[in-house]
């Protein structure tokens, strides 16, 4: 099929690689002209603008956003529609809280343009030549679109997963349990750090992933960055996070669902952004007031 | 090569069989005369007391032990090794403490007697067709039987991890891994079960092999699970633990090693063997002292 496709961001530009591949005409459009360049050198139809975005597409026009969640996907959604009609389709490939996708797709249907929330997983490796996607909206749109996902997707990797939000509800769940598998694996290393035996990391993640419990494609990329830097001695343990975790937590909250191991992988990443605490100096004021134990002075 | 196996429960049993697969001759010894009929007619050598499974292997006799960890491996230990002479190898393939088997290694190596202390994983599909160990013990032990250890595991499937203890050391902290993928997983299917969201487990943990970051073992076994059983309505989420994880965060507390997650993966399978809990019935009695609120009566 011939879409459009916003957003050339490293998750972006490999999907429209692959779509191409797979025999699927690309018209692409980034804020960056270097972005355009680019892909234009690797014979994909490039538009600067969105009028002439859209102009170039057939109807029902499909759209593909790939740009960052909240403010820019908001604010691209907003002009994009304003050039779309009736049975249009936007797909938002993003990690958009899904309940921003269920306001959005809200939205576009008052207008009668189909939103398709799709979370996308795999990573640039998966965009490139093999996506993991979980689609929710609108059957009749997701069947108009349903044999691109097929296409672009790993063997049995896309599922349509029914109401609107329910795609990126699924990806947000994704990301939490990933937070939790990562906290543990590196738990265990950090176990390993600090014993008396003298383990290489490289050999213990390669053997983990040979017949042990808990091979998984973490553990790969562990092997993988163990194998470039056998203690991590280059980087530091500060560990970012890009929402879909809080968010995790929080949907948890709101629905009393028991979920202490994603909810402390999401405050672990908090605590490694700190050097020092505030609470570290309440707990050692009050030893200090009630028992005399001394405090480290500043 | 030659050596005795003693302990035909699932593991052992499967473990045996492999060894044969290999070309290695097993002499089999258990307490259950049942176990010993059963493996003899897969074509195995049985003995039924330690003096008769010595006397049927060369010398430096190699003995491998399968049974459970704690007092009966001491058991079993104490009475072998009153059989065995200098440079003689006993195996642990069980899940023994560390600590226990740093101890046993000395004991042994005062008669002479070569300890290796062997974690072994991968689960019964995995001692049969491929195991994944881990080796700790003198290095002189372990090169007179590395080929063993090569033939009955996958490929890179074995690895021998430095002195004693550290084999069962590793096997204890790949469970502790173990212990927090296991509750992510199971935190984010409790989300989603608790969703206004309606997703096929089924569909949604074969979408997440295929292609995902969560892609794993573990997930591979929910999809096994949730096709048996779609809601998992036949059992109870009662989450019974065997040790290892508690000795990790042991260990962890020993070592000053943070493990906020796979400390609370151990303390929500204790939880799950609760049903009313006395912490709870203190809080509700607080809520009610202090605020009025109203606790439920029994």
């Amino acid at each position: 099929m011939k879409l459009g496709l916003i957003g050339l961001g490293k998750m972006g530009y490999n999907l429209a690689l692959n779509m191409k591949d797979k025999g699927h005409e690309v018209v692409a459009n980034d804020v960056s002209k270097e972005a355009l360049e680019r892909i234009a050198k690797e014979g994909i139809e490039v538009a600067e603008t969105y009028e002439d975005l859209v102009a170039k597409l057939p109807s029902p026009k499909v759209i593909w956003l790939m740009v960052p969640a909240g403010d820019i996907t908001e604010k691209v959604l907003n002009s994009i529609s304003g050039y779309l009609s009736e049975k249009d389709i936007i797909i938002d490939g993003g990690n958009s809280n899904y309940k921003e996708s269920i306001r959005r797709g809200k939205e576009l249907k008052e207008k009668g343009i189909y939103f398709l929330d799709c979370g996308t997983s795999g990573g640039m490796e998966g965009a490139r030549n093999g996506v993991c996607t979980m689609i929710g909206g609108e059957q009749e749109a997701f069947a108009h679109v349903e044999q691109l996902f097929k296409d672009i997707a790993v063997e049995n990797g896309y599922l349509y997963t029914g109401k609107l939000g329910s795609g990126h509800f699924l990806k947000m769940v994704h990301n939490g349990i990933e937070y939790g598998m990562m906290q543990a694996i590196a738990e265990g290393f950090e176990i390993l750090e600090k014993s008396d035996f003298d383990f290489d990391y490289k050999d213990v993640s390669r053997l983990w992933n040979n017949g042990s419990v808990i091979r998984s494609w973490l553990m790969e990329l562990m092997e993988d960055a163990f194998s470039k830097d056998e203690k991590l001695d280059n980087i530091l343990g500060v560990m970012h996070s890009s929402g879909e975790g809080k968010w995790t937590v929080e949907t948890a909250l709101d629905l009393q669902a028991v979920a202490p191991v994603i909810t402390l992988s999401q405050i672990m990443r908090y605590r490694s952004l700190e050097n020092d605490t505030f609470s570290g100096k309440v707990v050692a004021a009050l030893r200090n007031e009630f028992g005399g134990h001394s405090v480290v002075e500043k």
